[in-house]
């Protein structure tokens, strides 16, 4: 755990499901990450510690979820100048559609780089292509992932006549 | 300013136009407020220090507007038991549709009491009748407040023959 | 029930699981409340009567859901100057964008202090700390439950790693 | 005025412009018609007085416009069992499509006719098409109405070469 | 069926369980109805021939219910001046919102009267005010309708306790 | 005119600037044409002769516009086999938003190929595609003509140093 | 296989159900066709090159399907000139909404000719008018299946007694 | 020009209002870049040329903006592993609600880093946070530029005095 590079937060412990494709992606890169739940609005003091210290700790990105009026991510963006990564979650009315433009729709100053709805595999990817930038293993095996998945995709077209 | 009831909180100056209502409403009632900028993103500590200080310099309400990912009003509910009221800033590009989602659909525990957008003169008679609830002299001059308003309606409607 | 602080008031009774959040809360700070069936529109004499004797019965702060074109919350809030909290319940083709614009978007004059859709347990809390204005007790408690609601997230976050 | 057929009724006197329509059909069909300033929030016992009392007078259609969270059509068609029209009122931010949700997603029970957002000249024509059904002079009207508007669709095409 | 007062028309027997409240209310106000399923784009001109020919028969009002580009009751109004009422079908991807713009937005000159998503019911007692205008015993029914229907509401109320 | 290609209705004269771009196009690649007012609503008559008429005459392509609850373009579909283009035109207050989901949202059966808001340049080009499915010329003209729209995105990229 | 007229492309085996309404179509009609998985995104290299191959291969028409940031058909588009019709299929969250989006609002110049979300049967009868152009025979089937369509509707209408 | 860091791609010279912001923040860290305009649709051999051969020529992060169907920036994350930066350019008629959504809701694989509506400046500073994760100086440079920032909503919120 010393060298985490990756901190994943969310706003609760029902977003796990919405968040793991996250995990799984850093986990397949062999990218050391932690994660946590902390709410922007009911434990704002843990959500806003874990940004300030995470330069500190030698973290890189900082990844966050949240669903309907999410703040998570832009409260993180206000306490580091680290990247941070958004992921609506999607809510239970609104289909994430509030969570997206609470996520993305951020004032001039404090970016959040935010992904699509439930969007976690990607957030990973992107938290991927940032450390990669100064690691050419990364890069390489970026590269890599991305030949294997044209591969599938290649696989699903000739296996298409059988379930067409 | 030593018995100031409510503070008004506005994440750019340029929301001033959109916020003066608040002011304006209470000015006309007699209760004592202040109004700052302060902003989730770009100033988060003067905000929290503002939310969490608040209570014990004997404000009663807050209200807060901010545009686009609305975060405000949300962050210093997080930060504060007093009542907060929200009001979702129109905004350049989607009209204050983004404000309203981002400050009214907050997550279970944490409530913000949100108006309409560009709801200011609202969000102060919201706060006035918050206030009324333990001042009869309030109380009353809100009834009258009402009375007058459907009075001016009426000269309104007799007015319009002259208009129609 | 001889002091009644808060009325709820829903459209219809297949509302009472989008609103039982906010008896919830109000059981949970022991705050005296009453509850109702009255529609803006198939019972509007009943819902007016009961928003205009409010105040004199000592009650305090006014809750209102309604779904789809969601006229309750405004129309009580045309008939008494005590504070509204509307709910705008989730209605069943638009999942409660209907009733979200209709609740929030009031004329100037008539605030309704909207939470988000199906938000009673909010709308209890806003409810309990508009209350606390005046009650030492009910504001310590609101404390007290902040610090509980905390705890929780710090449980989960703890256990995060056994459903990670 | 003794023989009032319709009554119309706005939320503001601002709302003039969008309602004029309204009367100008009215007025080349020769049907007698009130016109009020009259809000569901500032001044609902009015506005409950003009629907209650309507049918005793004479009044066969209710014509109703407001914006934003719209309630006056659907609050007169509480209090009268005469058709209501309600005109969705194009508001400054949302552009009426919070003034369509809020009158036209009626409960079961109490129905509003609404037409398209500041639709007034449609609703004056909707007005018309029911007197007429009772009314052999207004039903020609209105065929004549028809076939001189499809004149002028005509003739602006024989135009078009002009204007292309 | 000699005297049939209202037709229904539907774009597809799937509409069926929609629009079946509109069947449900006539019934019950012994209103003369028949129905059809006629489609705007497969089968216009048996659609058009339905809106020409209804006023000659001693129809009184349309009802046209349909879904996604829901064209029929703007096109059945094109053919026929008698009041048409139309009812946005919910659709299986964008549940009525299409079809409600696709009903509502008419141009200048031809309206159709707009009632909810999926409104049938409703549709059902706008027809019966429009019949009432012309026949007090309808229109008696209409206010014993009322009265019932606020009688359940408050019968409903009366029982909340129990579910509450 | 004996030889026209391509017939382009539109629901109002005032629909010409967003329509114009469409005989650009038509003009600039020698396809003769013909341009006419018809509204599904207005002159319900003349829009379907023309529709229907159309393939006897030797015309293979119908493009439509129209605004707000754009019927035009379904209808002209449900009488002719011709592929039909349809323009949703901006609309006035939700901006062509209405008008694209009447225009697009077509059920299964009777097709209409939908361009963007106001595209009628595309809708052009649409039909030059189609015609040039038998007419090897045409085909080639377009060739050049996407050639050299690329090449006047790289002339205004070279240009870029200039204005950026 | 040698002389395919229109080839089908999706981003997804997943996109198959949705898809598959284009292949009936074409079989009822006879169209040799082709279908592939192929992605804007995870390959574009073989979505280019099935789009700049298709018009030397003989195809005539090509369909494409795609779902959120529905890239697909526009990318195609942009390397053939050729017709492409566009499918928004069904996406999880925002139901289509944001392949419909995506897919049509095309720039001025490259046209993507969009039918409904999940309107695969459309995109069938469409490049069916298209094909029938210049193919009598095809032309003619198409008005039978017209025919036989509208006997459907009719002897449904007929039934609906059955259903009602 | 040797070592340019970052590349910004537009999809039209009339962007560039909305894009300046990204140029203006790396010339204000002093971050080398490069601009072009470059169409997915009507120069997508360049647009991808541009992004396939970025990283073999030291680039590190690709900021793309466009409007409606925006698919520039995901067609570019199609042909490189680098951190693809999209910029919803507003649109004409939709507000840049289309651009937004066919920038963010990328597929699993193809990550696109979204900011808001025209967040050109946003952008710009979100890449030069990830290039501030090897540069010690720049890294610097951003806290200072977050603490003058805060600096001055101090300043305006002193000044908000004079002008509220």
């Amino acid at each position: 755990m010393a060298d985490v590079k990756v901190i994943i937060l969310m706003g609760s412990d029902s977003d796990v499901p919405a968040m793991r494709g996250a995990g799984n992606v850093l986990e397949q890169f062999d990218v050391p990450y932690e994660v946590h739940v902390a709410s922007a609005h009911r434990t704002p003091d843990k959500a806003m510690k874990l940004a300030s210290e995470a330069e500190g700790r030698g973290v890189k990105v900082v990844i966050a979820g949240a669903g309907g009026a999410a703040h998570l991510a832009g409260v993180l963006a206000a306490h580091t100048t680290l990247p941070v990564i958004g992921i609506p979650v999607a809510s239970k009315h609104l289909k994430g559609f509030d969570s997206l433009l609470s996520t993305v729709q951020m004032p001039p100053g404090i970016p959040v780089a935010t992904v699509g709805i439930d969007g976690s595999m990607n957030a990973g990817l992107l938290a991927v292509s940032m450390l990669a930038l100064s690691d050419e293993g990364l890069a390489a095996k970026l590269k890599d992932y991305r030949l294997n998945m044209a591969s599938k995709v290649e696989e699903k077209s000739a296996n298409l006549k059988n379930i067409w």
